[in-house]
Parts: structure tokens; C-alpha cells; sequence
């Protein structure tokens, strides 16, 4: 594939950016149909940011207490995106809720990434509140994002075991290496044109079919 | 381990009984640490009586609307799980609501199985909406029974993929051959005293924890 025609990515992140890293990881590979073009954060500080530095792609800060209104916050997001000829946006770890105009400007071309099975668990301690409902699957969706928070057509998803000693922490390992290999696939199956929204619902090309049951605890006797 | 030791379960039905036929087969086991007292249903023409005939299993035709009262519907239940020294009952596609006093006198020896990873979709046509939503995985579970519907501590879950061209029925298939090689692991989990429940969680002893993802769909290019 062509250098030039690679999808040009940009990602909106607030913090570590392991997620990122997960995508620059895959973006090195030259077969890989992406590219990242920029990678914006609402705070100076996260770590993210020297990530995409050391791997010399072009970041922005635009802190959102530097805004009176939303909006205006969000327009300078979208102004950079836009200059940075971006034509997929996803958010890895970004904590501020965006609002209807922004999703709706990014209709189909915004995903996110939630460390749950959604639609359960939607919003925040996902992992503790996993370990307290006594589940046996968690794991991690990507989805286009709707005006709703965590909710739009699903993409992609993965199921992980919630181990019966697991804290939240060591359950958000589990589902964060899930998540670091399904935001490349689906960033690769959104450049590669395999995806499409039917009704409500994300539709594949080419896709196979497999019937495997994964069973939690695995007991043997 | 001699036969006069194995733990006595009860099973109620309602209809076809394939998840009691997998119980069966697990019992025909000669090391399986369960056997089958006694097969009742609510209906006379469910067909899984006949099931339970061919494998020599006494049945007992229960039928709700012989009595006027819920609870004496229920006492008779209870009647003739206790004459057949009944120590664990299992729910297998038992379509009528169980009272608070039913459920609290089995306590911690009822069981039932779900056809979705709950605490999602309760109820009744849980894979035609688990479609509608998008959904990747759906599964089953098998949890301790408490007063509420669908409710309780999970024993076991069992993750399957939902297909693009799933229907109700095809889903249903998939889940349910989940549901055949859940229902035995969680009897013998239960007989051979490895579970047991902790600040309303399932607590297991000698659990081997895994750690696979299951990704669906799961496209290589």
C-alpha cells in the first residue's frame, strides 16, 4: 500500500496513552493502512504526549480550563484535527464528555474505546464494579461514539476472565492488553473500508465466522 | 466414588428439557458425583418427561393450574423434592416465577441457568435482543437462585460469539450448546463441595485462572 494513500489518524487522549502506544505500535508495521497525523491532549502534563513525540508525530495541548464555553474548546480541537487533515478520530483515554455538535461533526469517524463488554458498565470504576456484580467475563468494546456516553454501534469486542482473586487493577491489566489489540483492528478494518453502520449496527466484509465457547472458571474436576 | 454418595438432584421443567437431557448423560458417568431422584414438570406434555422416562428417572407431573394458590402449587413441589430426598434443585427451562418462601427454603440449593451473560438481558428474548443491540459476545450463566428474577450469585459463564448473520435461532443454538456443557460443571462443582458463597459471591476452591481473549469478530486483514 502506498504511503500517501494511508488513512490519516488523530487521537484525543488525557493521560498515560497506552491505548496511543498500542496504535503507534501498529502504524510502524508499513502495511499497516493508517497513519497517525496528530495527537491532541486536554492536559500538558499526560505522559501520552511524549509518547507521540518520541515517535515524531505532532501533538497539540489545548487545555479545556482555558475555555469559558464547551464549544469553543471543542472547535479548537476540531480546527487542528481538521489541519492535520484528519479523517478518523479516536479517543483513547479521553476524559472529558464531548458534545452532541462535536460527535455529530465527527458522525461515523469518531471512536472510543470502553474496558467493558457494553453496554454494561457504562462510565467509570467499570473493573470494580465487574468484581462486585460477581461476573465471569469482562473485557473491552470499540465503538463509534454517539451522543450518549459509552453508547454507539459497537465494533469490535473482547471477552477477558475476571479471575476470583482479581482487584480492579489487576482486571484493568486483563482488559487493557485486550484493548491494545483490538484499537489497532479496528482502526485497520475502518481504513481498510471493511466496516459500515446498517440500522444502528456495524456491518463487516469478509468476515469469518467461529463458534469457540470460552468458559469461566475452567474447572477440570 | 460409591454410588450411595452421590448428591440427589431434582430438576424442574417446563418443556423440551435438552439442558436436564445434558444432566442425564453427565449422571450416565459413573464417576459423575450426582444422580437424578426425580424429574418434575409443570406442564404434562413437556417433552423432556419423556427424557427423563427413557433414562429411568421418576417423574412428577405438577401442573400450576391445578391450584389456585401459588404457594400450594409450590408446597407440593417442595413435597415431593423432599420425598425423593432431593439435595440440590435445578432449574432447566422452568417457566414459572418462584416465590420469596420457595426460593428461601431451597436457599443455596437452587439453581438456574440464563441463556445471557448476566446481569444483562433478564428475561425472556434475550437473543433477539442481544442481536438488536450489537452485541459481540452473548453466553449464558448458571447462578445460585434469589428472590429476584434472574438474580443471584454466579457460579459459571460461558462467552460465545454472536455472528453478523445470527438470528434468535441461530443464537440460540450456539448458546445453548454452552448451556449443555455448563449445567453438569456447575452440579459437579456443587456435589464435590468446591463452591461456595461469600458476601453474595461464588467463591471456588482449586481454580485454575486463565487468562485467554476471546476476540469477536476476530478479521486477520
Amino acid at each position: 500500500m502506498a504511503e500517501n494513500i494511508k488513512l490519516k489518524v488523530g487521537v484525543l487522549i488525557s493521560g498515560n496513552g497506552s491505548n496511543l502506544q498500542s496504535i503507534i505500535d501498529a502504524c510502524e508495521d508499513p502495511n499497516f493502512p493508517a497513519e497517525l497525523s496528530i495527537v491532541i491532549s486536554n492536559k500538558a502534563e499526560a505522559y501520552g504526549l511524549g509518547r507521540a513525540k518520541k515517535a515524531n508525530i505532532k501533538t497539540k495541548v489545548i487545555e479545556h480550563q482555558n475555555f469559558q464555553h464547551r464549544s469553543d474548546f471543542e472547535k479548537n480541537i476540531t480546527k487542528a484535527l481538521i489541519n492535520a487533515n484528519v479523517e478518523l478520530v479516536c479517543l483513547a483515554g479521553f476524559m472529558r464528555i464531548l458534545t452532541d455538535t462535536f460527535v455529530y461533526s465527527w458522525k461515523d469517524r469518531l471512536i472510543n474505546v470502553h474496558p467493558s463488554l457494553l453496554p454494561i458498565f457504562k462510565g467509570l470504576n467499570t473493573h470494580q464494579r465487574a468484581i462486585e456484580c460477581g461476573v465471569k467475563f469482562s473485557g473491552c468494546t470499540i465503538h463509534f461514539v454517539s451522543s450518549s456516553m459509552d453508547e454507539g454501534p459497537i465494533i469490535l469486542q473482547a471477552a477477558v476472565p475476571v479471575h476470583q482473586n482479581d482487584t480492579s487493577k489487576s482486571l484493568a491489566e486483563r482488559v487493557l492488553d485486550a484493548e491494545h489489540k483490538l484499537y489497532p483492528m479496528a482502526i485497520r478494518l475502518f481504513a481498510n473500508k471493511k466496516i459500515w453502520i446498517e440500522n444502528d449496527l456495524v456491518k463487516f466484509t469478509n468476515i469469518e465466522d467461529h463458534n469457540e465457547i470460552l468458559i469461566n472458571p475452567n474447572i477440570k474436576n
